[in-house]
């Protein structure tokens, strides 16, 4: 017999990609979505969020360090930081390498999304104990919205945009973020599946946006395991490298920020 | 009621990919393998060998290309080209697309493979049709052991290392490929899940040749979506350009090359 049984995310209607589990370790209906969280053979502990992989302890370097490193080596000087969504705390434990960083904002809406981290994922949640981290509890966008604080980089590390996500790839969001920070990065979905989407929403950034540029990485548990990054600003552009990495990365280095902004053709040829 | 079914790749025995399928176009047990072509919603028309995902139309631009252009734009002259494998057409017709190239032999063990893509994938079998390309249906290795012949690039397009393309992955066949070519392409499988194999393989290639160089693209029909292929030569170097890549290309461009090799930190330190 064998062991566990399998979990599939739906992909897009045609394409679904499954997972042995040998456990269910967590399930929560919290007031904005359902957590669970799988035990995996394949991809250790695994954060699922209304039937959504949202990350691993197999893969989730790879797209944690590529959210946040490529800015955070051209700001000159990142000392004020908002991280929105993130609630497992993997984006901040990135943005806390750096100790130029004097102060974290992080907007998670969903308080049980960190709590299930503090619990399951240590090696994500040890950002939490760090005193230049603050958490608050709301919506990203009302957040930003009502602050009177200008920030040096905003990240956003949100869901898909459907639900309570939606909102953080709407006009009125770009629009306020662009009037409270110098760099905006955000986790922009698959170029394979959902390139019109990506179009558009390019289209809108750069309204708001000078500086507004795709990069990619693989990340095997997402969507066609092909997934991409938006870096916007109002002047700092990608390759004006200020400062190195950290030393204890797994996948980022300076080859891989420059090669992650070559665009393939079709996308050359969709974006301009 | 959701119409087709599902046919799903176990990638590891803890992972697999499903794709809805509208129909089954053809099946056929030939004398090494078992052939399907699928109809699927997603990527379009599909050929199975033995359960695994060889090409779709959809995706196949980034295989067909990543492996054959890197090599083509950087090699002298690259007149004699030898392919083993590669039964669709796709990585001969990328070949194809120089004019410097006077003759190409594409050993294919499996004669139906070759039949199978001229009956449902024209758009890869069109290849077959250029004057320059001759066909051997026989077993790659004992092809190139007995030939007299020299090539200038050897690409190596085979289905994984089990079965009868294992010894295309075998130092012996590296050492034979080695006294027979400038540069030899091989598909690598990918970094995610066979770090190891790569390791070991990249070890036995570096005894036979002096330059040995590992790169990536995504192929989101691959397991986990990001693939590797390598890059070996008694001398060229991959960034000694010499020509410039064909202008119908769809993903592969001067920048995604160089991009191309970069190798992520976790790589970098397995393979030092």
């Amino acid at each position: 017999m064998v062991e566990g049984f399998w979990f599939t995310e739906e992909h897009t209607k045609n394409v679904s990609l499954s997972f042995r589990v040998k456990k269910v370790l967590f399930y929560k209906k919290s007031q904005y979505q359902e957590i669970v969280v799988l035990d995996t053979y394949e991809f250790g502990k695994m954060l699922v969020l209304d039937g959504a992989v949202m990350t691993t302890e197999k893969d989730e370097f790879i797209y944690h360090e590529m959210l946040v490193h490529p800015a955070m080596v051209v700001h000159p000087y990142p000392k004020d930081i908002i991280v929105i969504g993130g609630g497992d705390g993997g984006v901040a434990r990135e943005i806390l390498k750096y100790k130029e960083v004097k102060h974290i904002v992080m907007v998670e809406i969903d308080k049980d999304v960190v709590e299930t981290s503090k619990r399951f994922f240590p090696n994500l949640a040890k950002s939490f104990e760090d005193k230049r981290l603050k958490l608050k509890f709301m919506d990203g966008f009302e957040f930003l919205k009502n602050s009177f604080e200008n920030f040096d980089i905003i990240f956003v590390d949100s869901p898909d945009p459907v639900g309570h996500a939606k909102i953080l790839f709407s006009e009125e969001f770009y629009e306020e973020a662009s009037k409270k920070t110098d760099i905006l990065v955000a986790q922009m979905e698959t170029p394979f599946y959902y390139n019109n989407f990506i179009k558009n929403t390019l289209q809108i950034l750069k309204k708001h946006f000078e500086e507004v540029h795709l990069y990619f990485s693989p990340v095997p548990t997402y969507p066609s395991g092909w997934w991409s990054y938006v870096f916007c600003s109002h002047g700092v552009k990608p390759f004006d490298f200020i400062r190195t990495s950290p030393k204890d990365l797994k996948y980022y280095n300076f080859e891989i920020h420059k090669s992650s902004f070559a665009l393939p053709n079709f996308l050359k040829e969709l974006l301009k």
